[in-house]
């Protein structure tokens, strides 16, 4: 346990909005908040039945006064109680993101949302002012981003290892959605996920094109300007966007490549990042997702392990087993959820606080900003300038 | 949560015997314990210092009340309370693990012990025999064989995948020993581990052979039965062992051979199991846990992953999170504590259990069986037998 | 030697254009020609210099009676020869592949051609009209797509082992331009390459673009038929082209993407084709060109290498030493000239002869209008098609 | 070329022993000799029957002349030619090769003698004598140890890369002998393989353990002095051995591990050589031949491949495309052949010549000695010392 944490005396109090007893995100979520000490999951809203919802909560080992029917039952309750929640977690269908992120930050809490953060622009625009109008702290958890060697990447770009950037590569390649799943029978979950006013402008950038755009631009350190892109399904007879590939233009004329699907018969759930600069390139695999591969030029390509001798302090405090001993996304999600204390601990202790990496929904506000420009280009057949910050 | 544990109604109690503030496998049995639900960690003894240990406790959020000083006052009170705890889990040096462990089946209550189980043979058999006398379950934490991929492996091998088995091939290489650490400050750690009267009869198999052994036999399902060893240290001035090849022959005739060593510099923590039988061969790799290759003679190599569709329903449940989201050791670890719970649950629900593979006390009698045999290879420099079992 | 070859009763004939001494592409047209005792390379031309093309001949060994000082005088004096040459292979500087191998086809001969195969598409064409009429054959050296595994990536996609074809991805990157070449003292080499009009419309297109695009075409048997790409140089203040990526429309709405550079630091000679269709993807890269990787959804993922049983008779025939004996880019250029040989042979034996793969003067068509829709398409910052071939 | 081999001005004379028009190592052998116009193939023997050799020859393209149909009448022909042969190239069935090799060296004719070397260490020890009475050169085709690769391993070792040696492990795991090849039809190869008096003491030995073991000397530099080795058939019911692991100690106490076997269903060729030292280790694969990972303790593994920038010139000079264009085996032979003629033709000139790394005759006294040894100790159920060289 950290000397913050320890100074700060307990963990902070976290309820979860989603995540019912099928849900493994659920569990994700509720296993890495707790993992490290930093958090304490005190109960929820399970399910958008009531009833069911309580009774989800008790199954999932609650205490059932805590076990909510609804979000505003939530927040009203907790505010109520000397030992109430804290902040809120939210995994539910996207499109109760935003109305119910909304209703947390104005409640006074924390959020830590799952993605996508909201359904366009504005609604990511209006939870950033809300955020920021409550002194409140918005978490987005892009897991991807937190394993260890995605943040040593992000470091070695920002210590100059590549020297200036020139090229960034991302691409996210998946089957989820390989099967005809319009023509099966319609699960709670596919009904919504294959509705676009529920799962979001594009069903794709929603699902994973979202995070493979944060992973290119929180390695790379540089926003998106401008994108052509190439949006639609591959599998025939689908109305919903299962793939996007796209030219970009990022900060300072760097080009780069994007490319995502879940209509990639055969594949499993495939990132990969890669980032070019004047000195080498580094490139990572979410398949080894514990190492990174640096190739600078004239120089023997070196595969650096999670744990190796040798890291930055901060890179070696993101894993807690010792190298060679496999970590995960669990993992990766616990140092989200740590990071997002540590800064409010700091605060409530008032203490400075470095400066820590996980994504804020400012990050949002540009994930959404550029899931609407490349639903643009592909209605104009051209490129397309995000919107300045 | 399964149907098991919902059936049972609550998590088991149990505490921990070691794994203080600073200790990573510590907090590994904690999260790994907790992480499905099946067990709640509620104190321990966490120091061979008493007052260190109470405050070591406290400082690990657990309540102060059952932050002991010792292994007795643990048990004695634990069993005075009615929700005392149920089991514990073993994780302090070596050559504690004996005694503590006697004690614990002695208080009724079932054992999770880290490696290597005991001291000796001896020790082993005594710990077995008590197991069985009280009644108890008695796991040992060889994480590496609960891996779904090292699972899968044993489950190919038993349902014949491979034919009739004519090769074993397992390997440990690794750098724990790699510096001259004689030479330096002696940490606490340090003395223990150097000292051979208290890591073992050979250190190399303590901290690492008994895995590899245990692995190769696991998924084989054969026993060695002969050895003819190569036992020393590849470091230079070194009197204890970090260093063990042998060759093997186990159960009905099907050749092995072993490799072990913690002073291989520039290695990281690399397992490699491979087993060979009539219609082809297993290849599992440590730094690709997550992964299993099968190569059947004639056909092109498989690579099968964590999760991939049409998997065992029990290998499937020994992942949490859909293929290609990377799972690591704890999730192994939080297997091998579900399968005692399960086994203890079912058994005080009178229920049926189907046969579960985590390792028990009689696959330590045979570990030990093992690391004599080895010992006393290198003494007569011939082929020795392991007593039957 | 192949039974074609024995009822033949000789080797053709050939002259090299291009290739000199320090040539290692010369050296490789040169083994790869003879490897299968398909050709006997019988003199040529091998400087622009014609006193030190004819040095340079006696230097590698030839009859100095054939090593010539221009492509008109081989032409010419072969002509005159009971015993001249039937073909010529040319691997000169790009802007005089035109010439020559107009000049060669017009003489009757067949040609094996370097890359890129003309300067434009009115070229390429013009060599097409030119083979068409003198009845020969012209073999382009896309050693890439002659890998037995290349080969066997497009057989799999021939017989529906992927059902529909959906996406195809290529991309080739490259760390050869990554100096400052501009800046410090030209090479003969150097100054044809930077010198747009003597390399080509695009440098990157011309030196390794052209093998990328062929061999997604070659793989998936599909021609581009509308580009949308982004076109430039990674390096600053270079006037010639090192980068393109391009969203690519093939035949049948099939998606895909392309991407290649010469710029990018730290990478080595990387080519990465995949095709996914309905039922599955298929993965090749160039670091590991012996194997494919075959994921069907639904299965494990397979790696298939070089010389496996079970593989088409015609791709065990492009390997030449049994599997798991490595082969090379010479085994491939072999190919090429076997196979250029083969249905010359055929024909004047007045044999049937299967269709072959090698790439030929149409696919060379294809080639530059691919690479001149991506160079109106940068104008344009728009999608440009591809006139119908 | 070389500045050698123009010096010399002409290819050197070799005739093939064995290679008939079947023979894949045949055409490696011929058409690695002649790839950097070192030697030029003659003609030579290719049956043991004398028509059928002659006839051979002739499909093969040789002049009918130099078609033989002894090798005692290829010797006594060639010599009387001013032209004569300067080399033969053997790669007969194993128990011909040492009447052959002995009639070449007496005959005054250099030796590229594919392995074993000879039967059993007498002969071995035979042909060195004759070797050096003869003022001859006695080269072996242990092709995996001339790969730029593995050549630059044993560079690096003796450089001190790798400080002073602690381990060496070399295993070769292949399928040939999988079948039960003695149940079936009997080719004339299967009937002097599977006859041990043809074949060789030891089948796996003669077929590929010669090969690992002297790979593994060759990297680390050091024979071996003593071995433990288990000797025997995976395949039941079969005479032959296609199985040998052994525990070795190489000069200076270095510890090792070997392991062989033809009988290991579903592998490929596969090949591992690591050695380790007190600074870390090296890692070659033979199915990533042209890579090589260096792991130096403290430090991110290296990745090496063949061409890289900062290779010695030796070792950069034993490639001959640029890194990233796949070279295999017949490269690696071609080194072999190379070497051979670059001391024949240093001593013609009268030149000084670099210490060549190319395997001789004396290297494979030691493998015979080994071989013998491993056989001594599966005797014996014990150690066994090796021979002094």
């Amino acid at each position: 346990m950290t000397g913050l944490r320890q100074r700060f005396g307990r963990a902070l109090r976290i309820a979860l909005i989603g995540g019912g007893p099928t849900s493994w995100i659920g569990r994700m979520h509720q296993t890495a908040a707790e993992l490290d000490g930093y958090w304490r999951v005190v109960g929820g809203v399970f399910s958008s039945d009531p009833s069911r919802s309580r009774e989800s909560g008790v199954e999932l080992g609650f205490d059932a006064a805590r076990c909510y029917g609804t979000v505003r039952e939530l927040i009203d309750t907790e505010r109520a109680r000397s030992d109430g929640i804290e902040a809120v977690a939210i995994m539910t269908p996207n499109d109760t993101h935003y109305p119910y992120a909304a209703a947390a930050l104005d409640a006074g809490l924390d959020v830590m949302c799952d993605k996508p953060v909201t359904h366009d622009l504005a609604q990511a625009r209006d939870l950033a002012a809300r955020t920021q109008k409550n002194g409140r702290l918005f978490a987005i958890a892009h897991g991807y981003s937190a394993y260890p060697m995605t943040r040593y990447a992000r470091a070695l770009v920002r210590n100059g290892a590549l020297g200036t950037l020139r090229l960034v590569q991302i691409e996210y390649i998946q089957s989820g959605l390989v099967a005809r799943l319009e023509d099966g029978p319609q699960s709670n979950r596919l009904r919504w996920v294959l509705d676009p006013k529920r799962s979001g402008l594009s069903l794709v950038m929603s699902a994973i094109g979202c995070h493979a755009q944060h992973l290119a631009c929180f390695a790379s350190g540089l926003d998106v300007v401008r994108v052509c892109a190439d949006v639609g399904a591959l599998m025939p007879r689908r109305s919903v966007v299962d793939y996007t590939s796209a030219l970009c233009e990022f900060e300072g004329g760097v080009r780069g490549t994007f490319t995502v699907t879940q209509a990639a018969a055969g594949s499993e759930n495939d990132i990969r990042l890669r980032v070019y600069g004047e000195k080498g390139m580094l490139d990572w695999n979410h398949r080894d997702a514990s190492y990174l591969r640096l190739a600078l030029q004239g120089e023997a390509v070196r595969t650096i392990g999670r744990g190796d001798p040798g890291l930055p302090s901060d890179i070696l405090a993101a894993g807690r087993a010792p190298r060679g001993h496999p970590e995960g996304l669990r993992e990766a999600f616990a140092n989200l959820y740590a990071e997002l204390a540590q800064e409010r601990m700091a605060f409530l202790l008032g203490e400075a606080q470095p400066e820590l990496p996980y994504p804020r929904i400012e990050d949002g506000v540009h994930t959404m900003a550029f899931i609407e420009a490349c639903m643009a280009s592909q209605q104009s057949r051209n490129w397309v300038s995000l919107p300045k910050a």
